[in-house]
């Protein structure tokens, strides 16, 4: 199931960036699940990785190549992702698997081992099938083409229990001429990113410095991937890179600066969206807006409070508007000295919630005609100060417990 | 659904308390859903309530009338409690129909208003339907009896989506003589009390003095119902209240209070667990234990991080031992400086982690033959401290699903 109709958009081809996918037999036959991103020498590469504590193998390699890429003034070179296998949970022999992954690819590339950063995605827990992965590098390698459907099926050659392939491109102007902004990100379930998203791919063809890359990346992932919850999950693989190939325009002027982070950002939230959009067992899209909070984690924290609700998030797949348990679902939130009197509660354009209890206009019939449409829009407002926070939550369908009840991921 | 089998116990009566109940009509026709507790004058009462900032009208009239009782030296003699309706986010209404319930009844039993303490559960956001309510105040008044049975009828007369009533009774041996702890509880869904319960009524004939009640009540809860998780909601109308009718053994002595506090924690463990086996859509009665923390918050959170993971309680849900999802609960449980390498997890007697990744000695068929079972405990041992938590929780099922997008509460 999925909210929506988003068909996979035609990516354009972005100089000296060249995407190639294999069928190694990691996930299962027959189905792409190796994915060898190759990027020019001239890119810079930023990335922004899972908080959990428990976090896998690839992503460890991945950090530490970045680190040595950096001393050693060389660039990244090649992305090698596969899904079907987490690699999480593997202790040592993960890691060693990691590695032995990145050297093969290396050698078969001929650029260094550091120049490799790993992701995996999948079960949890199992050893990396290292004959197979291996096995899939020639292969993926042949395929490497910067052409538009190159980027389809490397969106879908990272999907997991997704339903379909997710992208996202725009084309903005610069002083110095016009660059492309490419993503590919997957993610369905074990949705709550901290500091990262599942699994996301951004390429642009600018030419940006590194800090002021890692800088964009962080503040565009903070309001994109880091404001999506399908249940709450902080996976052990997240990962959202993003490179700039360093062929096209120069973003330097402020002017600049402002004009790409906007485009960026676009590509950002639609990738996010496309996630919880495709959110394991999702029927409604929901957007719950906090306003009038004290600060912005205020205003997140009662928006993930009613966002990882089950009660909230039953009611919503049931289409039943009880605005009952978004209020009950608020008054938990985590915040000092709250005055419930103050709150306002709109669901679309009908107000369900004033002077601490239901509002005097409010009929179940204008409730439930919101409730009925697949997206759907919540908005709280604390009454209390300023600031503000948008996050994207799904619905607890059966077809959640069913994928997870049935599905070793 | 509900885990095991647990009959209602035989409660002993206990001089001076009565239960009445009634078909009040609230909930459904036919249906037990008014409920009189009456206490003797000699009593001491002691409650506990839910701390979210919508708490319902029930459980500020409550407050306000305990407080009012101690000012005036008088003791609340009556607890009225209705199902079907939770009289919560009700505004000023629903503070005015609470009020007036209490004056009702004080009228009828002739005791002052303030010695009538209101409890409600049901569908948040609607009107108390305060006909029907008070015209069952007289049959539920009609029936009151110190018998047995009333106390099942009780017990029967406060159940929302609960599949069964919830009783627990333990008598113990002070110096002064024996005495007897009766409770009842309800709670299914929206379970997920912070300093209380959804409802639990507690009775002691002993005798014990206000402040030590009052002590009593808040530590045996915070290792009771404070422990529980269905769904993460902390509900509006949460409350456990407790009365020592001051007829019976006078606790007093260090020995007594000990002795009889843990008599108190047996009946209150007992009715927090029967909680959870009848967790909405309960398959699994599940026990996390967290050990080697470094402050009992810190165990608590890492067991609630786990018992709250959708992904967690799906896998339990289906029996299967997908301990990469503990894992990564654990991961990113909100724990400082957190070396993972030092955790060990069992699952029953089976190890499932170590090292960092899946224990060396572990087999899919082992860990699946404990999964396999209703009743499973999961050990989580930080290896960074001394502290520990107990906290129980349910599956998540699709008939948790069900429940909740077909029930309006």
């Amino acid at each position: 199931m999925a909210v929506g109709n988003s068909p996979f958009p035609v990516m354009p081809p972005l100089a000296g960036v060249r995407l190639g996918s294999a069928m190694a037999g990691i996930k299962k036959p027959g189905r792409r699940d190796m994915v060898v991103i190759a990027l020019p020498e001239s890119a810079t590469v930023a990335g922004v990785f899972t908080q959990n504590a428990f976090c896998a193998a690839p992503v460890a390699v991945a950090k530490a190549h970045i680190e040595r890429c950096r001393e050693v003034h060389s660039a990244p070179r090649y992305w090698l992702i596969n899904t079907g296998n987490a690699n999480a949970g593997t202790g040592k022999r993960g890691l060693d698997d990691a590695y032995a992954s990145c050297k093969a690819l290396a050698e078969e590339a001929g650029v260094e081992e550091h120049q490799v950063l790993p992701f995996s995605t999948g079960v949890i827990g199992e050893p990396l099938p290292m004959e197979r992965l291996l096995a899939g590098l020639a292969p993926a390698c042949k395929t490497l083409s910067d052409e538009s459907q190159a980027w389809q099926y490397a969106g879908e050659g990272i999907l997991t229990t997704d339903t379909r392939a997710k992208g996202a491109t725009v084309s903005v102007a610069l002083s110095g001429g016009t660059v492309t902004i490419n993503g590919i990100t997957k993610g369905s379930g074990m949705i709550k990113p901290n500091m990262a998203t599942m699994l996301g791919f951004v390429v642009t063809d600018a030419t940006v410095e590194q800090a002021l890359l890692d800088r964009l990346l962080r503040e565009t992932v903070d309001a994109s991937f880091n404001c999506i919850t399908v249940d709450s999950d902080t996976s052990t693989n997240d990962a959202c890179m993003l490179a700039a190939t360093g062929v096209g325009a120069v973003v330097e002027s402020d002017a600049d600066i402002a004009t790409f982070r906007e485009a960026l950002q676009q590509v950002m939230t639609a990738l996010a969206q496309a996630i919880i959009r495709d959110g394991e067992g999702a029927t409604k899209f929901v957007t719950l807006q906090v306003d009038g909070a004290q600060s912005r984690q205020e205003a997140l924290d009662v928006a993930f409070t009613v966002a990882h609700s089950p009660l909230v998030k039953t009611a919503l797949y049931a289409s039943d508007a009880n605005w009952g348990r978004i209020l009950a679902a608020v008054g938990r939130a985590p915040v000092e000295n709250f005055d419930v009197n103050r709150v306002v509660i709109d669901l679309g354009d009908v107000r369900l919630v004033e002077d601490g209890g239901r509002a005097s206009g409010y009929t179940e019939a204008a409730g439930s005609a919101v409730m009925a449409q697949e997206e759907i829009t919540v908005r709280i407002d604390l009454g209390r100060g300023e600031h503000s926070a948008t996050v994207w939550t799904s619905d607890l369908s059966h077809d959640y417990v069913t994928i997870n009840a049935d599905y070793r991921s």
